[in-house]
């Protein structure tokens, strides 16, 4: 049996994972690298078709160090994705807007993961059943036991991917206005604008049955609060043990 | 000399740009995929080095139906595309998350376009000259001229990347909840959560020198607005023709 240590998981690196510029800002365990995964709805992934890359955005979930991604069993990302390609799912999160007593100082704070891997097809019937589940409640805390049940042709109709994340890097810029030393000395304006991804009000369906009201499990996304704050909450619920 | 006509300029369509799914979503006008374009900031280029596709969040600008991006000039992603190189570049706003009376009608309001081409280095003195300041002027109008010039040094180190949009595809969903008919008869709840990308009160740089205050030209980047508007804005003040 392993001995308690103080152990600090990361993903390896290499030349595909590594911060080339600026190596201040990179990052590799898990704690940095699943917290910017699981504050986000919504990767972009990469993937190449007779030598053209596509960067499709959609949704994602992680369950440990496996990223889930799903659409309709036609699409292109997917057929070709079956297969067992090699994708890049990316996800960035702008904090700010720099600006800076010079022109190539302008920049902005940010949270980037790049997660390198090959994606397959989910096709054990368990792992497609736990993606069903986990695509409503990874979001939505507990939210399958109370819909209509998924039928047969929906479930056929739609392809869950998966990788194994095999590297993943973690970008992050957060320190504000960085000018040259001696540009502090110019009487020219500088400023950072900090920039929010927040809910808005929940608007119920205007079709929904007389009685039937808000859940309490979706009391973490209310209005005014940080998309982030909420998509991780209900992670944690979802994933206790992260 | 060609008569004047009502004419709505839009992006060829191939097997690449074609949106397969959900072709009601699909737009493929300079109007529609600009707006989109000119919305964000950031956004997501995927490029392949080795069969291996990279997506990398980078900043961005449109001049016509190019787009514009840059880097360190010894950036992995620079230096491969400076050949001449197929991308793909994404935008994508999150526009609301969408809970639904089953499983698979959970989705979400977005706006994405996904833009096609060949990108190359930039070696023409006249166009780097002129990216130098639209890197900058592009978000926050007339602002180069009040800068310390950038140097011979600074503008070497740089390398900016441009792409002909060859192809274009605009997604939009915007409808909230879309249940099957049969489904409104069911006692589930079901909601739309709007979510918002907004600008915090901008901070000052604390080492602002006595007697400099933010300039009127920053108006447009006030608290509480909608970062997108902001952007849109700051776009028609430098570029008025579209």
């Amino acid at each position: 049996m392993e001995s308690q240590k103080s152990y600090q998981p990361s993903y390896p690196t290499s030349a595909r994972n590594q911060v080339k510029r600026r190596h201040d800002r990179g990052f590799y365990d898990h704690a940095t690298v699943h917290r910017i995964l699981d504050s986000s709805m919504m990767c972009h992934v990469s993937y190449v078709i007779d030598g053209q890359p596509y960067c499709t955005p959609t949704f994602f979930w992680r369950e440990g160090t496996k990223l889930y991604w799903h659409g309709s069993s036609a699409s292109r990302m997917l057929r070709n994705q079956a297969k067992g390609e090699r994708v890049c799912l990316t996800v960035a999160h702008l904090d700010s807007l720099v600006l800076a007593r010079c022109g190539f100082n302008h920049s902005a704070d940010y949270r980037a993961v790049m997660a390198f891997g090959t994606a397959y097809l989910v096709t054990d019937p368990v792992e497609k059943e736990r993606a069903v589940v986990a695509m409503v409640d990874r979001f939505f805390p507990d939210r399958t036991a109370s819909l209509r049940a998924s039928n047969v042709q929906e479930i056929k109709a739609t392809s869950f991917i998966a990788m194994e994340i095999e590297e993943a890097s973690a970008k992050v810029r957060a320190k504000g206005v960085a000018d040259d030393d001696e540009d502090y000395e110019l009487p020219i304006y500088a400023e950072r604008i900090p920039v929010r991804t927040v809910l808005g009000a929940p608007e119920p369906c205007p079709r929904l049955l007389d009685g039937v009201s808000r859940p309490a499990t979706l009391n973490v996304y209310s209005e005014g609060r940080l998309l982030e704050d909420a998509l991780r909450d209900a992670y944690f619920v979802e994933y206790p043990n992260g």
